[in-house]
């Protein structure tokens, strides 16, 4: 039976540490394709993508769940309700794939978390979902691994740098430029970034003639 | 029989990124701690470290080679002479496991490569040393994807964050308290430095008192 894996996703002024290089519409456009890459990537895997969206949203991959309330209540209150595993995706990470889904899911752990560079999470995957909570924010990468230890239940850290990169400022695109091959990079390609190398240092550049 | 991992190393005022935060003498004990833990997991997985240092230094872990050629000639001799695998891994990656060393060394491809944040290559595993040559700096990441290309060499890219995060700059310090183990991370607690959680936000900070 497949996973059902939650994909959080704010469609209104997302990535606000881009906004120097691009605009609140491309930022809009530039999240979608994030989104896409990873709602992609869990379909591959074999898991059932759903997006858990602040406002309506449309997506031909996956269901869309629309709610208002914060992250945190809002994840807390699924996880109570089920009994069923659960994995949770944050939606920009374009440069998952279907191998570190798998590797993910596949945990033999009662955990698996994928960390975020900076101390985030940014996926989880629970099996016993009443017995655990999230508590995203901050340094939530320990935070989870202290709840899941007060708990009782064992983590498996997944060590991968495709799950690991978020894609949160302009340093982080070259990433996506160079390890990338999916929508959001198709998106940086067609709206004038490219890769820049000067002085032995990778950065972008950007061609809006 | 057991593989030959070759660490380049600068015992001289190394890591000048890190001058905001540390001392010379301290750079170089720190640099030497990252080595200190590379050794070891390269130990605990079964291969054979030699360190290429630029100038004398004991390390009762692994063989050390004194050569004051720059990089990549000094690599290229080497591998030019050599008809066993071998793996070259970068010395400031102190969150490396022998887990990740050997996924890297298990590559069921003729090259496994693990790449390192900002397009860099922080460990490259060759099984036929003689059809293949080195050029670090700059985006190396892809000038050594495009040189197995040439050669008709297939590639594997090792997805591992552990692999990928060199340490070059004081927000790398975060990464090592959160995710390090060995001596890197005993370096910098017993040097004063801590986590410091800000608006959300992880940084690190120092007691010199």
């Amino acid at each position: 039976m497949s996973i059902e894996a939650v994909i959080p996703f704010k469609p209104s002024n997302p990535k606000s540490r881009l906004s120097s290089v691009m605009t609140v519409q491309e930022r809009e456009l530039f999240a979608e394709a994030m989104l896409h890459d990873v709602v992609i990537a869990l379909t591959e895997a074999g898991c059932r993508p759903c997006i858990l969206s602040t406002k309506t949203l449309h997506c031909s991959h996956a269901r869309v769940s629309v709610c208002d309330e914060e992250l945190n209540p809002a994840l807390n209150s699924i996880l109570a309700q089920r009994n069923e595993p659960l994995l949770i995706i944050m939606a920009d990470l374009p440069l998952v794939n279907a191998d570190v889904i798998r590797r993910v899911t596949g945990t033999a752990r009662d955990i698996g978390i994928g960390p975020g560079r900076g101390g985030g999470t940014n996926a989880i995957f629970i099996k016993d979902c009443s017995r655990f909570h999230v508590d995203y924010y901050g340094a939530s990468f320990m935070k989870h691994a202290g709840i899941a230890k007060e708990s009782g239940l064992s983590v498996e850290v997944i060590d991968s740098f495709r799950l690991y990169t978020d894609v949160d400022e302009p340093d982080d695109l070259v990433e996506l430029f160079i390890h990338g091959t999916g929508y959001a990079r198709q998106f940086l390609e067609s709206s004038g970034f490219s890769l820049r190398i000067e002085k032995g240092r990778v950065g972008i550049s950007r061609n809006t003639g």
